[in-house]
């Protein structure tokens, strides 16, 4: 087992009803800024829920945050939150409403000339930020308990990201019944994301660590059993909760603790996004078998490890296999030409801007331009 | 699943050479009281490590906690935090250790006549502490990660325990090698430890929730691997690590996120702690068979599920049979009459004791007095 150093401060309000609790928690001696995408908050009530458990609160609104959402929107919000002095950040939606949130935050009290520098440092510029509460409405990305953000940038087709401790929002509630009304399509990309999710903390060489083995078995484990289940009923209160904390516990930093990660899934992912528009659970699920075909020799023993285990079969090519169909049951596609994408030419573009940034992701730090390009042809 | 409120602020510093980095989260603008037990970190090289750690700290040392830390000790180091304007509490050992410096912390800024109503409040009194970073020695007790203490008072033979949210340290630093020199049965004590505080959270009605399950289980699963490795051979890293991080999880307060607990077999155990002087542990393992004979009809299914995912056996009894016999394998006896105590008469004692106290404790709160009685006497 690696050393590590574990610290998650967030605050988890799980639970029907519990956008009340927010009150309390929020100060009141200041502007808060309240963060919203495109409106669906307003017709599923939870809109009206937020507004009334902060009636007592000055609340200035910031709708509009976009999926993939984009430095440009942000750095409108921050210009806001400086000129109105907001010393509180209320972020109330899915991933995407929360990452900008988080880079608002940072933004908004950088100490430097230019706010790009907390993306194009990964974060390790970031010396402090407001900070930021959450409601999430969308289980998917684990950003309401984690110090991550990704954000797109219009003018350069980039999709990059930051993680910092600062970031940790400092509450984060998770009502299952707000996500009742979200189309299925969410739900599948949501399944998704955390499983893909465990498994850049999970399929990698093994590391002598046994309980996050069985950790992240768990939540794979609930998400082969719930997910379907959350599809079909999406009223179904326990497999809904269940997902959500799934999804939580997915990327919370505790299952990669002491243990390596990969991450090459993610990495390759969003550049699928960047230059196609492909959601960002539809990268993965297309990209992470590739990944671990690619790289079969080293992940072997922890494929077999995992088919035996989540899957009851014995060989890790069913393994890959049964994952393929647990996300075609879902109804994702896993092939770029299912998108009608080019494989051979999003492998080059790829490659290029894998190699002019000079990166190399996955565990052994191997996955570098050409294997990027390598594993997206496999993906045709 | 039922709502939960999850918050977990502790900062786990986890590894070799780990205690090194407590100097940077110790504050160093008042004397630090410096808190520990017998003086086994002066044989195994962890007060060396500390106060090298703390080299340009003011530091007091209160040694001589017991095992079991008596409510009369703690009150002599509060009168030192008083009079020395202590602001920080450095807790160096196993759990003892650590719930007394939970204790002083509180009891020092106690707004109150008299502490002992933190214990007889269970905690409900508490609204400030100072702040309490540990150096934890024994894996067991998980109160290095969260806002439980446990404390006896002599002069009654009352052992109470008390829980406040300003009680979960600020950092707890594990570092698996400083182990490698407890005795036998501290690192068997800490396995069952562990394995009861984990089922306390588990061995309950279903409560639909899955990944909650899964999750104890792990722990569980992993217990049962590495316990018996761990034991046999005390350097062997991995394993020493994976046990005293399981134990951390399973009371750090994630795995009884939405779901009933029980802990009727616990507060059966401190009592006779409290009467006869038996380990936390050695009470554990003779009481939780007992309460899950006693509540077969309540627990059955959980049983059942338990005996198939960790023990790979069908029936309620066989996983019964099954935890008896790790227990035993463990050098852990399982019942009254190892210890050479009359079972009856402890029941009397046990009933008595609960029936003034008017309490019943376990996920329907009906293990009464005489609840209690009947089990005690089955393990005779």
């Amino acid at each position: 087992m690696q050393n590590f150093t574990f610290h998650n401060p967030t605050e988890i309000l799980f639970g029907k009803g519990m956008i009340a609790e927010i009150a309390g928690r929020v100060p009141a001696d200041a502007p808060v800024l309240l963060v919203y995408g495109g409106g669906s908050i307003k017709r599923n009530g939870v809109y009206d829920q937020v507004r009334i458990a902060l009636k007592h609160h000055r609340v200035i609104e910031f709708p509009g945050i976009e999926p993939n959402p984009l430095y440009e929107t942000c750095l409108k919000a921050v210009a806001i939150v400086q000129a109105k002095q907001v010393h509180f950040i209320l972020a109330v939606g899915g991933g995407s409403v929360i990452d900008a949130a988080k880079f608002i935050a940072a933004a908004a009290v950088f100490d430097g000339n230019n706010p790009w520098e907390i993306l194009r440092t990964t974060g390790g510029c970031v010396k402090a930020a407001l900070p930021v509460g959450t409601v999430l409405t969308l289980p998917a990305t684990g950003t309401e308990a984690n110090g991550n953000s990704v954000i797109s940038r219009q003018a350069t087709q980039e999709k990059l990201h930051f993680t910092s401790a600062h970031s940790f929002p400092v509450f984060s509630v998770l009502d299952p019944t707000t996500t009742f009304t979200l189309p299925k399509k969410y739900i599948r990309n949501g399944i998704v994301d955390a499983f893909a999710h465990t498994m850049e903390q999970y399929m990698t060489c093994p590391a002598g660590a046994p309980l996050q083995d069985r950790l992240a078995e768990s939540i794979l484990h609930t998400l082969v059993e719930v997910g379907p289940v959350t599809l079909a009923k999406r009223r179904h209160y326990d497999a809904r909760a269940s997902f959500m904390w799934s999804a939580t516990l997915a990327l919370n930093t505790l299952i990669s603790c002491g243990v390596p990660q990969d991450w090459a899934t993610h990495m390759i992912g969003h550049e699928l996004t960047a230059f196609y528009g492909l959601d960002h659970a539809e990268t993965l699920a297309i990209i992470m078998p590739g990944v671990w075909r690619y790289k079969l020799a080293a992940k072997q023993k922890k494929l077999e490890q995992y088919g035996r285990r989540v899957w009851g079969v014995r060989t890790a090519a069913a393994a890959i296999a049964k994952t393929e169909s647990f996300f075609h049951n879902l109804g994702m596609p896993t092939r770029l030409g299912d998108y009608k994408i080019n494989a051979v030419e999003a492998a080059e573009k790829v490659r290029a801007r894998f190699i002019a940034r000079g990166v190399a992701f996955g565990e052994h730090a191997d996955i570098d331009g050409n294997a990027a390009a390598a594993i997206i042809r496999s993906r045709a």
